[in-house]
């Protein structure tokens, strides 16, 4: 299969209003490993897993440790809610740029229909000082409807505000499982468009499983494509939006870095590594940052 | 059956407010092939669909390609959705009309209920410079209750800004198929009335199948019409409201320019193709506009 | 079973407030048959049954066709819906009064929850110049909290703005069969009753079936009354709400104007007949009105 | 079981704002028995049971015989809704004052998960000059989320425009009659404390059963008290709140008027009768009413 | 398991806006105990349970009780809903902090999508001159997503008028009890967090049960902890907020007693104690209050 390369994308950042261009520019050049690249730290697993992430480093409960450690390590933003916005930020204010999430839910009911309210707004983040917005959208959930809707609201606030907009744009729910799961090509690649669509300037996605799947829709059912063909394919599919991947769950280091060094050379702009970070010892995760980093900007094959 | 010639309509055009007016014949006269008629290129199907309809022409991923056929084939406009318009339209603002599509929604989960949520709205179209807006109704869906309070919203901003409002009118849900079908002329018939009903100024529709179905009430259980009295019934049912129609899938070449020919004779205004062009290379795309717009120009019989 | 004449009811203009009464004196003395009597055009089966309605006479597919015959036929008004409002008042604008009905719905997906959602309002009347503004209650039906809600604003927006008020009140679902069907006398009567209650000026009713049904309410399960006693019950619990009745499908024509008599003569301020009036061809129609509004003049009882 | 005396309460309009003073003070002093008592005559039949309540006496089917009626006899007030009040009230208004019932809904589908709908607002009650206002409260509905959302929204109007807030708090739902019915005493006790609780002014309770049901939760489940007690009982739980019980069905006139001493003896502030008044000639009601009077101020014990 | 201790939190108040402080300083120093702790007296039952609470001591029937007592015995702060604020608590405005409920529902019907509604406003509790707000969240209900975004308008109103927010955190619902039920570690430790989350000052929790649950998600499913362990951990994860802790339905002195210096001691910030206080005599009442404030004092290890 032949796959055009994403760094023949044009500039998203031409594109952008006056106000977003100001913000997004901070985030790729002016924290984080920067020359266009973006590696955000998260801290929303209190909402969408409960405690339970914090045990296998009980000092990672308190979130002076992530805030801490954003800054510190050099991060381009810290994302996360409301209630740590403002209770934990103001200590680090200007040292690290805020991506503020404003929707989430707890991991407690099924997911069959998933659907994720808004418990802040865009322009609780321009209050904060934030300088980007991220919105969870779950793709193909049969709450789309509420959740376009939803999305809509945040998007015009966000061209109002010039605040840029990231979404979190993941396949889910029955429907989703029926046609090959929340990690099919299919499904990702479809997330990619989709949230590009709606106006995200920035999508995060999770890694695409490269094999076919015979429950997905042609192509899809048929095409097998390398890992980071599918990586290059999504990225592609969201157009002038940049793409951010993500590590989920504690991963072996090596895993780590070769998975990094390969989304970047695929197109992506960066990642958004949490629990595989902070799930150790602070010192340990100074270091492994440091390694991100480098990688990052050895293999960064996209001008945002 | 006798079926009166759609061309015995009176004017659209002298009907409409000043607003509505200037803009829409920017796209009846000023673009596009002209005379009074509208050649319109959508690219919503990334959103519809999701990315599969983009293999068949790796080129046609990037929306840049879409946006470049329609200004330089001539297109009377692009129909496309918020984030495309965003970050893809102002590189071809004045080369060639803006039809801002203001709700979508993935076709993962299943349609029986089907509806179409708002991502934009009538004056993020204003704000890109925009001279239509486009809506799908899901005509005869049990969510009916939803989108007709939906679309209201929609009318009422199009007559506050004078913006032409665009219906894309589908009969959809269980309750459709249960009477013959999305495709059935009882069902297409029934959808360009219900679009010039709620105030629609163009009606968007799929070639109605001419044969009777003993599913549909009466009379449609028995009469069959040809497809050209199909398609006059059809448009004669929209009234003043123009209408244009649909390729649907990618279909021959000869049968693409006879279907044209078709519904430009039975008192089409126009038609709206997409992957019929944009699922090819691009001097071909270039070639295939050509010969349908001098079809168009040759057949239209509709006075808008 | 005793019953007060309806004829005692108090004067209902004197009541309404000054841009009501302004509004409702047009219909009931300037157009129409005048002497505080309502002939009434309905052109809304367009979006009700779908162009079906208009094979009978394939000359009342074009709404030029009702719209014309109500100017020149002399009706009290015509009632029907934004698009046509918008599209083809504007040409008998003075010559005819608008009756702007804003809700409506197809009937493809079954009625047993039905609700018509506005897909215009109040707002849009003034604008159009209407003189009236008709809205469908379905009274009874498990959607009823909706309904009422939603009608609460538009008779708020008629008292806002003078606007009088006309309501189609008609039983309809799942629980109105149980107790005796839409066209029972029960549920005619408490229709009536409710539409008053609700605020409306003028009350649209179906004739009721004057035989007792088992399944309803005690007394409806046991009392038979005659046609004209049930008339005169349904406008008698209508209060000082004018009440007119509607024909249904097309009937013979000593029939309707039998009907009409009796209609008038049990205190019926006027009818709305459509289909049996514009299902024929324009010089028959163009007669029979004449025919109906002689009849309403001689055997009308009612001052409104 | 122990149980305080109503009369200990604290004066309820001593709490009050001026606005809900002056206007409570009307109908406790100025109108009906005076004394610190409540009269009210209720006309909403129409809409909770449809004309079926009229056929005992068909005069009073035409609301003129309820405003006379309330009018005459010294009722404290008249309380219906939005269709009578702007029909029938303009010609009493002074005469007697109007409690404005702003949500009402049809007995046609069952009274599973009971919700009354609000066809009439605070605003509409200040306009017509109304004294106070009501609302039909489902206790233990399964719509009760809803409900105490909409009344939140009409207590916050009350305390804003100073109006007299009068809760009709009626269990209702599956769930009540799982644990007693709606007439237990478990199940109106927490109706009068919810009310309150919500902010009523005044409560508005059917006659608990005062016999203990199995169902219910502990104690009520064994406790057997007096009607009295009963009474006084849910009094109680009002609070400064007053009370009012009504008749419910038409009921002997010894009975009727044994009752109305037990209630005001019990702490309640007066009664809303009805059919029990209504449904009845004229002279008759004249009479009925004047005995009431008469008990009412000989059996007073509250305060208000 | 290794716990971090609670007191190594910094200061909430350090962190609040200007409103803010100054209202929760009236809390944490001026009235009650005082030294930066919390004795909360709730007379919410009346709305969650009716007034079966009250049997145990019919003089807590009579909402003067409850507010006497707050004011004598020295609370921090009574905690009601609108009706009580409304009609009681201006005797006592001054002499004992309001803490307004602003959300409730009855516990007639079943709990599995249980959702409590407002029933009052921020701006409410700012007219009546309360120093927080308090609100319901149901961590986990399938009903997570009106709640969430119900909260929201909550939280945001709190931000502007500088209102203190207490969150009343308790999971609920059938998802809950398929992981370990409402009182389970894994279900408590995830309300902390979450109420932390979504903006919450203080957090009002019940004691967890210290127990591992084998149906909660890993760690929980293995972990067994002591209970102030348990406690300690869940004040941990709420974070900067300040916890409370209930003691439910009314148990032993000397459990109570231990109980309220367990929680202080494990980094609890106070308690709230309602029917273990007011179902006794009030000179009981004072005395164990006594008792309370005291250990309360001598146990406390968190500043706020």
């Amino acid at each position: 299969m032949e796959v055009s390369t994403a760094t023949e994308q044009k500039s998203l950042l031409a594109t952008l209003a006056p106000g977003k261009r100001t913000r997004l520019r901070r985030l790729l050049f002016e924290f984080g490993p920067g020359n266009g690249t973006l590696l955000l730290l998260p801290i929303d697993q209190g909402i969408e897993h409960g405690p339970r992430d914090f045990f296998a480093n009980p000092a990672s409960k308190d979130p002076e440790y992530q805030f801490h450690l954003a800054a510190e390590a050099g991060y381009s933003a810290i994302a996360c809610q409301i209630g740590l916005a403002e209770k934990y930020y103001p200590d680090y204010a200007g040292q690290v740029p805020l991506l503020l999430k404003i929707n989430g839910k707890t991991d407690i009911p099924p997911s069959d229909e998933a659907f994720s309210p808004c418990n802040g707004s865009v322009e609780d983040a321009v209050r904060l000082g934030a300088d980007a917005v991220g919105y969870t959208l779950y793709v193909g959930s049969p709450s789309q409807d509420r959740d376009l809707a939803q999305l809509r609201q945040v998007r015009q606030d966000c061209d109002r505000f010039g605040m840029p907009l990231v979404v979190w744009s993941y396949p889910r729910g029955s429907a989703v499982k029926a046609k090959g799961g929340q990690d099919s090509f299919y499904a990702i690649d479809y997330a990619a468009r989709m949230a590009m669509e709606q106006g995200a300037d920035i999508v995060k996605l999770n890694l695409p499983k490269p094999e076919a799947h015979k429950d997905s829709p042609a192509p899809y059912d048929e095409i097998d494509v390398s890992q980071e063909e599918a990586v290059n394919q999504v990225v592609s599919s969201a157009g002038r939006s940049l793409v951010v991947l993500s590590g989920g769950s504690k991963i072996d280091d090596d895993k780590l870095l070769d998975q990094t060094r390969l989304i970047m050379e695929a197109g992506g702009s960066g990642v958004i590594y949490g629990r595989n970070v902070w799930q150790r010892q602070h010192s340990e995760a100074m270091a492994v940052v440091e390694q991100i980093k480098e990688i990052m900007l050895a293999s960064v094959r996209r001008i945002p």
